[in-house]
């Protein structure tokens, strides 16, 4: 097992640097006050393909080597490493596959075909997941991108809250969503190396909690098909993953469907953006564990943007 | 009948300066490639209780003579001049009185009340606003703060494309949305003095295209209670919008009702922000008049963010 370094994310910050946005650190008065913190939030749903997993896609997609650039890359995603590794293939034009569940967001699947990848259909478990892909391995002979138990994927995650710190002094904290942990992978591999001082938090749903379980128990738990409003965060960790979480995160915290729900809605009306519902879980975090977030500057990823305009979860629920 | 001058403007900018955000300009390569034109987004759905409006509101509040500070001001308005003289009059801690018509998306409602406003409703017609605030003001004897025509107002406005030519060089035109005028007219104002190479549209509702059927005439022409989906457009054209309508803007655009939601349903999906309907109909305009647009740099005013969340237009729309 590669365990990417800092180095790795240097090297790919420079790489994707052409190829994604340096987004926007957003604040708002009226959710300072109602935490009693003060919250930077780092806008990755403005980012290329809509998440910050155009990042890690990126990194791998233009460091692969000349002699795969005609069978491609191929993945399998809940959603946003699914566009975003198909609008880096479709940068560099070169072929991709991804095996996605047939109940991801009609949104996802059309982004992607949109960027010019191909989509494989499979049932919305683990299990199925990897063995519809392993099928598609075998028949295109494509690199495999992982959508986080990569080094080169979580060294390109970790140019998030590289730039983060070069946007935000005095950070105290960062809190990002876990599901797959590819995010919180990278956030440790960036600040435990540049800014060992910030403590980095996890914020999972109570639906899906299989991190904060593993976190307690000291070795890797797994679901097959948790079900949250969070799509994004269904995923298991991965060793890789695992090893960054257990080494360098503070805290998993977690909340329920309501709470993400009410925590998405208040984002969307006080700052006037359109993020997922797995991005809200931090603040859902943080408004529930208020005390240790009280009077800290924390920088909050909101992850992703690519939401079903179409069924807004607090439409159909209550 | 006193026409502001870009010396209010001017004056305007320094007063409201504490009490407004410099709200940033977006770009979407999306669009622009759907366009043919280079867009720049000047986003209003992020400024100080989620809409333009603030800046003239603040103007008139915070030039209030002290003589006037204890009786307060009031107002009509559709909603976001209302929730903006109440977020100003909170500020600097005088009474503020609104007639609304009851038909105002609850979430104005509910803004105005958070920032410490009184409503008093009236029906959904101007000639019922007209009547319900007369007895208002009587009443309350509060400085009237028309929602757009008056010149403190005006000259408010003129400072969000202050700001624009400052963070956008080169423009050949600006794009902003017409109900009564007062944002079109603080855009006369400053562009026409400070700019005047940079040509000024106006894009109005089909259903509610009083100022283009004015625009026309060459005399204002008012509709009673018109319907569209555009909540922030169905007020008239007065003498002093008129003034600068009719001495500076080039043409105004109407749009359908189709047109303004899914140009609406576009930027929320592309662009991640949440905007009103009122806002979309400039890109609907440009998407309708691509060969007035094209190859150009045109700023495009969103003016605000104050949306029913629980009642986005596509939802039963068709």
């Amino acid at each position: 097992m590669y365990i990417p370094t800092i180095d790795d994310m240097l090297t790919a910050h420079v790489r994707v640097k052409p190829y994604i946005h340096r987004t926007p650190v957003l604040t708002s008065a009226f959710l300072n006050e109602l935490t009693g913190a003060k919250l930077f939030f780092k806008c990755e749903n403005f980012q290329k393909a809509g998440a910050f997993k155009v990042r890690g896609a990126s990194n791998a997609v233009f460091g692969l080597p000349d002699d795969m650039l005609e069978k491609g890359v191929a993945t399998h995603s809940s959603g946003n490493h699914a566009l975003s590794l198909s609008y880096a293939a479709g940068r560099r034009g070169i072929p991709c596959t991804v095996v996605m569940p047939r109940t991801a967001p009609q949104a996802k699947k059309d982004a992607v075909i949109g960027y010019g990848g191909k989509i494989i259909e499979c049932e919305p478990s683990t299990s199925s997941r990897e063995a519809v892909f392993a099928d598609v391995i075998k028949e295109t002979g494509a690199e495999f991108v992982h959508p986080y138990n990569d080094p080169r994927v979580i060294a390109g995650q970790g140019t998030c809250s590289h730039e983060l710190i070069g946007q935000v002094d005095g950070l105290d904290a960062v809190i990002a969503p876990i599901g797959g942990g590819g995010m919180i992978s990278g956030t440790c591999l960036t600040l435990s190396n540049l800014a060992p001082n910030i403590k980095i938090y996890a914020a999972e749903p109570e639906q899906a909690d299989d991190a904060a379980r593993s976190f307690k128990a000291g070795h890797i738990i797994a679901d097959d098909a948790p079900v949250t409003v969070a799509d994004g965060l269904k995923v298991p960790l991965k060793e890789l993953t695992w090893h960054f979480v257990s080494n360098h995160v503070t805290d998993i915290l977690t909340t329920s469907e309501d709470e993400i729900i009410e925590a998405m809605k208040l984002i969307w009306k006080r700052m006037k953006i359109v993020m997922e519902p797995s991005s809200a879980v931090p603040l859902a975090a943080i408004l529930k564990n208020k005390e240790t977030f009280a009077g800290k500057r924390v920088g909050v990823i909101i992850t992703g943007g690519n939401v079903d305009l179409d069924t807004l979860p607090w439409m159909n629920h209550k």
